[in-house]
């Protein structure tokens, strides 16, 4: 079996991976870091040798799926896979919206095509429509500030999974909902959105959000990935070029994960 | 079949009815005014004797149950019931929260304990909490601005029917439910309100509301209060009360709500 170290890091758009062969009978030491529980309370783990992790928490990758590919769907897959099985929109025929097109986001956009649903990027500049339509295989793009197109395309939406971790307009997201349309939120902002209550009350629409997923809808996602043939877009690097792979997010520069492989440093086991 | 009247009024507080004997194989002229269809367009509708309605919007009220307390039903039973029958919040078992006892959240109480649910009203002062515990029959009750109550509570609810119609923090609201918990606004604000996105992130909340409800809901819900006992706390007025019953609005002097007895009017048919 293998074992997917998904740091910290990853929040931040870098993922660390290790394998290793783990007993299927017994808790072993290991370094692993839950990001969270569901709860919103951090767990006290970190990654020295001598946390103890219970194999609950131990997910198996498919067979022929690469731990590199692996390590970013842990975060980034479960992430978009979770609140569509939750709720309910893992079925064909739906029509999602995508905002924000990074980590998140283009692995939002696979997994919803997968799912057989209409995709339409939204983003706040025109800069990744080829990237989205032409190397994603989404359906649509909408710039958010084309009041024109947002409006062409309003009660359309079955769902908009919201990828921007930035303060943002919530408007043109409702407004581009159908009756009972979720906008499920994924980006922890440090300041408040803001809304209007009849954009809500009228059309029944939702605000939620989700953070990352449980240990089952994790296996279920890999298999599906394996199943549908989806990969992340990474970047795999070594442990020296972590400083530089953060100046380079500063940057916004990575398309889409970075995954490092700890092979041979002090945090390989 | 009696037909009864809910003019925009209602919206106010002030519920306007008459009833009239319709037959149940036409549509026939007669004076209603709908509020409001589920996609935001005003009917244009009015009063006037000359408009048609189909039967299609004409509800039967149950045998035994008087026109003045079909008519206040009509609005804020109506738009209590509807969401906690879509969501499926109408099995007993449940814990809800009611925040704001005016016209609306006194049925929410009512209804709420109807279904089984173990009730809290949640409101900004003291003031009603007597109304609430002993008049009511709520479960409890607690002040919004009590940070040790509300922490207290954290996590306890399934839903919170939130009838405030100026604006308000949320977060209060946010922190008393429980994984999957749901807000449901129903009150029309001006200005928008506001929210952390962690807030509904972490236990996957929703912020959600509801408008009035359908037809079939209307039945249901008329049914269903008929059955349970349930009934509005009126004031019957005449036509020639309705300036003072406007001024009583404005003090907030109403429990809880005008029903006005329009026989006899110019709006009498």
């Amino acid at each position: 079996m293998l074992l997917v170290l998904e740091l910290l890091l990853e929040a931040a758009g870098i993922a660390i991976h290790a394998n290793q062969t783990l007993s299927n009978t017994a808790t072993r030491k290991f370094g692993l870091t839950m990001m969270c529980t569901l709860t919103g309370k951090p767990t006290q783990g970190g990654f020295a040798e001598s946390m103890v992790v219970d194999q609950k928490f131990v997910v198996k990758i498919p067979d022929g799926m690469s731990p590199e590919q692996a390590a970013p769907l842990l975060c980034a897959g479960l992430t978009v896979y979770s609140p569509l099985k939750h709720f309910g929109l893992n079925k064909s025929g739906l029509r999602g919206g995508i905002l924000g097109l990074g980590g998140v986001g283009h692995m939002g956009v696979k997994i919803a095509k997968a799912m057989g649903h209409h995709v339409t990027v939204i983003s706040s500049s025109d800069k990744k429509r080829e990237e989205a339509l032409e190397h994603l295989g989404a359906d649509e793009y909408l710039v958010s500030s084309d009041g024109e197109g947002v409006q062409k395309a309003a009660d359309s939406l079955d769902y908009i999974i919201d990828t921007v971790p930035v303060v943002h307009p919530l408007e043109p997201c409702l407004s581009l909902l159908k009756l009972d349309g979720k906008l499920i939120l994924m980006g922890v902002i440090n300041a408040p959105l803001q809304f209007l209550t009849p954009m809500v009350m009228i059309g029944r629409k939702s605000i939620t959000g989700s953070f990352i997923g449980s240990m089952k809808e994790t296996e279920e996602m890999l298999e599906f990935c394996k199943e549908k043939g989806l990969t992340s877009k990474i970047e795999v690097i070594k442990m020296d070029y972590i400083n530089t792979a953060f100046e380079r997010l500063e940057k916004n520069d990575v398309r889409y994960r970075f995954v490092v492989d700890v092979a041979g440093s002090k945090l390989s086991p």
